[in-house]
């Protein structure tokens, strides 16, 4: 069986973060430019990446560009698109070297106050020109400024239109957040609840059936909360909240066996995608535990009830199925 | 044993909102005024409550204002206030009637933009003339402005301060939500995250060791997501995360079997307090249940790795001892 | 001789406003849902209201919603038309059940920064479905936010073109004041005189010939500052300022003598409706009178140069013209 | 018996304004300046003015700069600052020239969220200095932006308590109006009639018992309002409303003889100060009425009721009373 | 040889400022009006300014209105039309009077927020009906506000299309400056730079090659700074920035010697207009020089390495291409 | 003779601005942490500079960090302050391990809005403890928001009492620009002219007579706009603007020749000093002159009309008497 990990973000060299530091810093005026680093540098970069995937059992890994970097509330628009390219470059330059381990998940240029057609291009030369199998789809480019219509809303239709056309599906993952009440860590959770929670009220799943959504980070709250919201559609008399969340995909990439145990539970093991995340902050080494929390094979492992296929499906299954192109590839 | 539910809310007349809708539409011309209802109204209102109670098996609960009615982000600060004096006013009457079946809990004149020191007062007047035990405090008067700082800032220490003086416990719990990316109910978990990642990285319980704080809806995303932030203190050599978090208490108000669980595992029993903030979100039916989703006793009993002492720290016990001004009461 | 009033307000049940209190606090979260009251309290509550036009003399009331309470800067929009429907529905139960009493007078789910066509699919339906046969009209509905254009302006024509349509005049009313200057009730007045302004200065008539708006509280300063714009107009050797004037109609909601008897003078007897408001503010009973200031039927009578056909005009006479829609359903 | 005028404005020589216009354009960069008029073209540009008042048998009259070109709302402040000296400066050279016929009231340099403070040294340098007798005050220096606290509000404690000191009246005034929904000339009336508002239920003169203040345009629309607002007060069982308006004066710079009248009876003949504010808005020749409307001593004199002894009150008595630092200069 | 000066203002009469400021003060209440001034005086006003031409050897000057006093910022927009047409009218008359000292030269009517196109009408009024043969265009309407797009958009297309349709030349030159940070004066190179830089970025140029534009003063900081854009076009490897400054041209108004020789060579002779913009800031009398600083035909006679045509082209050949319109009309 | 360069900017690794990336993109959520790299691979990134400066024949440069990537509009505050130490640190590690060849001038952590006060603690640190001997200081620290008081006003002053009291200079000098009308390049000219103007119409010398301060890239363009500012103050009767200007001092960072030779005249060449910043925009090679244009030591030499005292002031002595604590230390 091959653990296929659908949710990991590219171990860059620094010249991409210098990179974009000028961007920033300049706003553009030196032009699009590049990232001052050879193309070797850019596949050294993964080594330690790929090794780390080895010694935590991953065959395989989804990549995207790193979401807290990916700038989309910076101004002038144009960086951020000049980034965006850049970065995926990047992924499918590593991708090239390490073919069985990397796959591509292309980042999207988009821009706080900007409709998401303007991220289509960009979509499509990563899906059809680098073959990349799918995106990272940030629910907020504004980055914490609360001003984005929620993903239930037509405003998202264009991007939603030209996925469903590539069949690719997107993990929703936001990128940074400008309002210091909150890290940006937890406003990863934050927006993906207010996703899903948008989702299954608006009509996405019926106007486009073919859609793709994977939550990220296990769905941020809503599996945990569930009751509340299973309660107010009872009270609505209205769809049953389990058959409505049942749309979604949502990843693993949850650090305590718990979490992980109440997720496949609550939604079901069809729906969820194996991930860590790996390395990034689940990275740190527990004493307690005597592994790092992204070490996340043995938790599935340990989860008694799941049935073979069961895991099976999460560990692979389900990833062929909803990354469909990138099965139509092998 | 007695079953203790530290988180309901008032069943109020109509006119205590009627009264609220008024105070909105005028901005306070026409003076503070009362609602249009006697005693004897106020007391009935409260019957369906009690009933209901008695077939949830909860003997004793302790009652605030409802949250998302508190408005907070109402101008005149005015307005807040009369509004606030009303509803606890409301309680006192309620809890004076049914003695053996009510506590109050105050609530507080927090207002958008105003220090927290102006809803001193009302809390002293509520603890000391009105016999109430704790408050409800809203971690977000600005309700959805994202402009309040956390509760970790110095910004909240003069309520901190009067809650330590009159040993009275806070239930974190925010009100209405005026962004349309969220509604109310999920903003109560969006800010119950914040608040208990900023307390955690705060001096706050070092400058004030004696202050209780008691995190509704269990937690918010935090103990679904405790991975993450186990995580990110082990990357930065810090004091472990489940030691921090258990500064803490959270209250049972999960309406899912598993999440309660979970609750109980991650934060331990003697932090977790006993609620079903009945009437309320979860009073709907389950037919596949055959019971209401706030119906919560028997799901803590159907916790087979409790022991009796932990159940009942959970039903009763940890409820005198975190709101000890009312166990000194009896 | 029938004395009609053809200002006046809904006295609803509690419920409405209670309904509407939690339409805010909410944003509409729970859905449309309707106020917690039987047709029969809402036809209960309007006893009192018949009980007093009859000490009043007065034997039939235009009834609207209370102004003040229109909420026509809530936002989202949503709960706006939710809350003008029910009213309005209220009304309609009222209407039907005191046929002699009351007649209806629409509201318009009228929303800061929305166009007037939102509201005309509602003014049609009370109209043609419930029988109305006028609506109140909000030049302000940001409710003290001086944003929205001057009735003048040619973003109020959707309205306008619907009302000259259905035959039906508006009575000039604004709702609440955000702005803490000043008080709803003197907002009233600042903007019946903006309105008078901007339309005596603007191609309204010309645009509308049959469009019948009057202008509540006896047209706020202008009759009483008629001399500054009088001189104005003569400055500017334009159509002299009562001509314009006269364009317009008032109601006599003007609780003193003087003020009453100046309209008069200056607008012209045929341009006058009698109104009370009443129930309202002035309610009030004033010892040195010897009755409520809003008992203004001996008041016009006790104006001596009015001629008996001048008298009967105010009364009833200009009513019927101007609410042709209700002359014609006799 | 001398008729008294204390509402007029200096008719200064264009170079005035050509000065003012270079002011807002340099925004002050070719430092204060002077208007480029000599000494003799500033004491003939009153000829007509002069001339004007005899023809309407006015002896004499107190000016001030004209206050719709105060440009309060002008930034920076000293563009203001400068202005207003140099006009008031203006004023003093024409009353030097005609000391019978003039007396010199101050315009203040107040500022747009600048405290009234700010103006105090201007006032005590035109009173003490120049001999003026009175000041103008603008309740609104933001010109329309609705941003100043109102009138009873303590932040114009400083200004009061310098008037107070020197014992000189304001004539509350406002200048422009920057919002487009109204005209600065309708804007005098809204903002005469919020001052009287805020000022009856406030404590200013409680706090300041030896404060004069003179509502300008006849109270703007209060005394025509004034049932609503006596209503109000009945219904709050609070001091009459009549009573708390007699607490100020009013001029009678109404344009029509029924609203003179009305004035008259609300205010009281005590109360009110003869006034024309010619030459201005009330200049043109009416011909149906064969006079231009500022001649108001005809029309006060056709008011049968009046006692010989309020006539001469309204004429001068209550000028003398008010502006008591002038009758201490005769 | 003639001199001829491309770049003078109007000496209008005090009127015409008085009458500025009266439209700021009413918001344009009063209607258009017109400057309190008759014909006579507007050509009396020049005067002086003729005997200064002839003092500084100048034949003739192109004269427009005085930008500073331009109001483009003021609002509402049509007190800046009123504004522009009587000024432009007022220089109409003073070129009837003197026509071989004056040559008329158009205000625009713009301002900020609104689109060029709003300008455009004005423009063809002053060329086919007053005979104007260029316009000034500022390329900051918001006086200071930095919100108009830079004068290389797209924005600003109407308004070049109708330059190159009635082929005239604009000269480049702002207004007013509200940001206390800098004065109008300073405001004046700032955004001369700004304008150059972004026209050499963009397209204009190749969507518009009849397009004629002068940057007055010496082309603000460019030609002094232009070390810096050349090294950056040689990193670029772009079109030499000398080449692209030579589609511009320049006026001489610098008053030192130094830096018009620093103008010439950079911009070459070819490109550089004689002007002195007298009378104006440069009518200062400098005792060490011995003359005024405006005084610049000696300091053009002056610089030694220029050959006769060169010289000749600057004092009038360049103007009379530029100009072709004028030149036509001879 | 030593040929000194006074304003050269620090070649730092790419880890440097990838730690600034990862800090703005985070918001500081990871802590302060460091760049990644060793500090051979900071001394390492110097060799190219230090070869540079040896082929232009600069024998010692003084660096400070690169100012458009100082980020002090980025917001939170402590990330500025934790990128401005790591930044001054790589400088003092380049300093040491290159001393000859450079010398320290300090970056200041300023952010917009927050007082100078902020950037004292840093200042004394990078002077008395890693020897610096200057600063850079950034009179727009908005980056382009226009908000921050000019360097004339005493918002500034407690960071000139803290540079008088350590007895070094600040080099003028801006950082980024957000406003898109301008890009970071140009904005260095425009704030510098506007740095000079306010500071010569300032107090600022005579409160700190001992203050030094530098105006980078020869002054922006004030030099060549000299004439319209001496001819201001003929006009007022003020002190000679060239006395006023020759309070500060320059450097001669500008790329043309004609341009040099314009400032060394205006200016004075006891008041200029010697500096290319290089490696930096003048880094092009220009294959008309056949050198890069920051090659400034030939063009210096090359202006024939400077004596040998006066070229050795700029090449070296002016540094020296500039840089006195830099003297002191040799």
């Amino acid at each position: 069986m091959q653990i296929i990990d659908v949710h990991g973000h590219i171990s860059a060299p620094l010249a991409l973060y210098a990179y974009q530091a000028q961007l920033i810093a300049s706003k553009g005026f030196h032009g699009k430019g590049r990232p001052a680093c050879s193309d070797e540098e850019v596949v050294d970069a993964a080594k330690p990446h790929v090794e780390l995937l080895r010694k935590l059992s991953v065959d395989t890994q989804f990549i995207s560009p790193r979401p807290f970097a990916m700038m989309h509330s910076q101004k002038p628009e144009r960086i951020v698109h000049w980034y965006t390219e850049h970065v995926n470059d990047m992924i499918h330059k590593q991708v090239t070297a390490y073919p069985d381990v990397f796959v591509g998940v292309a980042g999207l240029p988009q821009s706080a106050g900007v409709s998401p057609a303007n991220a289509v291009a960009e979509l499509e030369r990563c899906v059809t020109e680098l073959g990349f199998v799918g995106c990272v789809l940030n629910p907020d480019p504004g980055e914490g400024d609360y001003a984005s219509p929620p993903l239930g809303d037509e405003w998202w239709y264009p991007l939603y239109e030209k996925m469903v056309e590539l069949d690719v599906p997107a993990l929703i993952h936001t990128a940074a957040c400008a309002n210091p009440r909150e890290s940006y860590s937890n406003h990863f959770i934050t927006e993906e609840s207010i996703a899903i929670l948008s989702l299954v009220e608006s009509r996405v799943f019926t106007d486009f059936p073919g859609l793709k959504l994977i939550v990220a980070h296990g769905g941020g709250s809503i599996p945990y909360q569930i009751g509340r919201w299973r309660a107010q559609r009872l009270q609505k008399n209205a769809e049953r909240f389990d058959d409505s969340l049942r749309r979604l995909y949502f990843d693993t990439v949850l650090y305590s066996p718990e979490a992980l145990e109440l997720l496949l539970k609550v939604a079901g093991p069809d729906r969820c995608l194996f991930a860590t995340e790996a390395p990034g902050i689940g990275s740190g080494y527990d004493p307690e535990v005597g592994r790092t929390l992204d070490d996340l094979k043995p938790v599935v492992e340990g989860i008694g009830w799941l049935t073979a296929e069961q895991r099976e499906a999460v560990f692979q299954g389900n990833a062929r199925t909803v990354f469909s192109r990138w099965k139509a590839a092998l």
